[in-house]
């Protein structure tokens, strides 16, 4: 028969077993985190009308996205997390309770042009929390301490939640006369970090600002500091334009909001420079960096908004969400050698080598593990004793359990610890206990190591 | 602004949050059980390149499946899970170890006309053990007595795994002459619980079968009773032909490693009948069905095959696998009001009031809740005391705590049962306990009753 090469398409992750595993525990780790501040799972279709995800349409969206015809339908596969949820909400705005707060875990895809670490079908990790006409403050600062909670958990300590907001800046252009263009300014700023002071001030003077306002907006940009710090620096401006006053009031409540949930100051920082390139912020907005990888960029961003579902409905529906980029995420981490090898990643905690015909005794012993919570594999294999031990040795199961004709008439088993060569004969009772605690030694660690 | 009106696509299933919590109760049970008999979890893309997908072609396939062009890319999205298995293990079959034991819950994508129960977009809970060259028998007991074990788990008594051998139907109808047509006898035989024995006679015979032959093979799937009843009987053949001696032994061999794995005898039933359509089944073929619904059809079948992988290597690669439509079983399992609502479906198990203008003592007692595992929400809303009452009562979230200045001097919380009405101040370590244990004892029962 003609082969067909089996491949997989270019800018797809598909992982091998091991990664697999350390890709499931980051995964359990956002799915429990996020239920523990209350919210509440969200599965939304991939496939969608064409016009409910274009619904606003240009840029790069319309050019990236999967698009095409099935008979009658003009179809595309979701390009975000957050156009879904606008159209769930919209749909069922009757039935929500609000604030809704939801989370959803789930695979979008973006045709770009492939490049390393650049990913076509990839994983967003998605909360928001939408209001229903208004919403509290308080939820623009609980959710990067969320983020901070996860990153902990994921095992990181060396990150910053960057923290602005976007009516201090709207405010600030209007004070120097340029509200029309601070769309524009914003996305020029935003690209700071990218590009350096001179060039940004070289496309602010081409976009028709004089060289005194291109000066005073990257004299206000580089005010650094302590939160706290940065924050009385802004009160010089306070009292000459309302926006502004607003922005800071929100800003300043968000810091105190934020030490409160327990975020140490080294892990958020007041920045004035982060404006997000979208226009839909309309308040508190983040970004998240690693210290050691400012090269990455942010890698979970977001904001608040005044209204998710413009597009679908009149009922104004304000949240403030943000996404990790889950895939990308994975991958750095990979590249780093920051992702903790010393995890258990085999797909069984215990390899049941049964050394008689008769497999019934085996079978049951694998019944009493699997009933302790002992994940196990029974290896029935026609192979030579060293092949089976090679299975176990390459996969990293920790323990091998034998179980021969002496074993069962003793009532016992033999567990061989592949790490220290270590084997002894033993009760099931006793087989369980230790094989649990050797587990649960191995489970300890974070799955990512900061070096 | 035009608004666009917001909606799904018809045959895609998208969940209210309480159901989308019942969904994902029932996944986490098959991860767990998955994971605990040794199975690593698999992620493959969800589109790949049509050529890899439609290797083996022809059929429904072709005409379901949803196919586009991405500039030069001729793109597809998977079908099923077990393609794109074939194809993730030729690729990497160098680096895999062997028997593979992997699962993967994963949606897939049918084209098929949309009815009720029917979906385009569904879940797919797949196993499959894969065998470098052989395999042993034991992995095709142990498939479904796996199935055994997450039916238990969801809370289901009442059903059936029935299973068959293709080897003793194949030696079966080459006794009788009809090797030859021994394929299309079986499709036709596989249709008898729909239509009936002398559709199925009427069939055989317009498919150039004598009388006795059609005769004969109606008396052989009619035989019935206890397992080693059928087994007994089968032994009336036996020493004619090798192939239906190998099938019984097979069959036989497996039923009795299903008792060794605990499932009891009322669940699981040797089933001459049971043939499954597709070819590539060589061993041992399962069907499972839901006692009371029968109409149902199977909703969960698998079997042993020869070559998983043979469109894109030439090693031979057998292993037995099975899948659960957990889409369409999820349907089923609402429409019969056979999903627990008893279990939380609350996005958070505990609503904090906060009843003072500073939120500081409240966020701190939130994380104290939520570092104890408890979920929390912090309703930080200006809205009246019976509308925030209202929203914790229409979500069903079981507890609220208020925190008013009095609560605050003593170091207490005002913890209310929902459910009961009662209104206790406890210090935080006693509402902590008091919500745990009210908590695990709401999550005791299974996610689905039988009536």
């Amino acid at each position: 028969m003609e082969k067909i090469r089996p491949r997989t398409l270019s800018g797809f992750m598909e992982l091998m077993p091991a990664p697999q595993k350390q890709m499931e525990r980051m995964m359990q780790i956002l799915r429990d985190t996020y239920e523990l501040y209350g919210f509440t799972p969200l599965d939304t279709p991939i496939l969608e009308s064409a016009e409910i995800l274009l619904a606003k349409g240009g840029g790069d969206t319309e050019k990236q996205i999967y698009r095409f015809q099935k008979g009658d339908s003009d179809l595309a596969m979701r390009f975000d997390l957050t156009v879904p949820l606008a159209k769930y909400v919209a749909m069922h705005a009757g039935e929500l309770s609000f604030p809704f707060r939801r989370y959803q875990i789930g695979k979008v895809y973006r045709g770009e042009r492939a490049q390393r670490g650049r990913y076509r079908e990839f994983y967003q990790a998605d909360i928001d929390i939408i209001g229903d006409g208004k919403l509290d403050i308080l939820n623009e600062a609980e959710i990067p301490s969320i983020i901070y909670t996860i990153f902990r958990r994921f095992g990181l300590k060396r990150f910053v939640i960057r923290v602005n907001n976007r009516k201090l800046l709207n405010g600030f252009y209007a004070l120097l006369g340029l509200t029309e263009k601070s769309g524009d300014i914003m996305r020029t700023v935003d690209k700071l970090d990218k590009i350096g002071e001179e060039k940004v001030r070289a496309i602010l003077l081409e976009e028709g600002l004089t060289e005194e306002q291109a000066g005073e907006i990257l004299r206000f940009i580089a005010i650094k500091g302590s939160n706290a710090e940065v924050l009385a620096k802004l009160e010089d401006w306070k009292g000459k334009n309302e926006i502004f006053d607003l922005g800071l009031q929100e800003l300043s409540t968000v810091a105190k909001h934020l030490t409160a949930f327990g975020v140490p100051e080294e892990n958020f920082a007041v920045d004035l420079t982060i404006a997000r390139g979208l226009d839909y912020y309309t308040g508190t907005v983040y970004e998240t960096t690693l210290l050691d990888h400012p090269e990455l960029g942010s890698v979970c961003s977001g904001g608040r908004y005044d209204n998710l579902a413009e597009y679908y409905t009149d009922r104004q529906l304000p949240g403030v969400g943000i996404s990790i980029g889950l895939t990308r995420l994975f991958y750095v981490l990979g590249e780093q050698n920051m992702l903790n090898d010393a995890l258990p990643t085999a797909p069984a905690d215990c390899l049941l080598l049964p050394m008689t015909e008769d497999l019934g005794a085996a079978v049951r012993l694998a019944t009493q593990f699997r009933n302790a919570g002992i994940r196990t594999q029974i290896y029935a294999e026609q192979k030579k004793f060293k092949a089976k031990i090679g299975y176990a040795d390459k996969l990293h199961i920790p323990y091998v359990v034998f179980l021969g004709e002496d074993e069962i008439a003793r009532g016992e088993c033999s567990v061989k610890n592949l790490q220290t060569g270590q084997q002894q004969s033993l009760s099931v009772e006793a087989a369980i206990a230790l094989i649990q605690e050797g587990i649960t030694a191995m489970s300890q660690d974070s799955v990512i190591i900061e070096k």
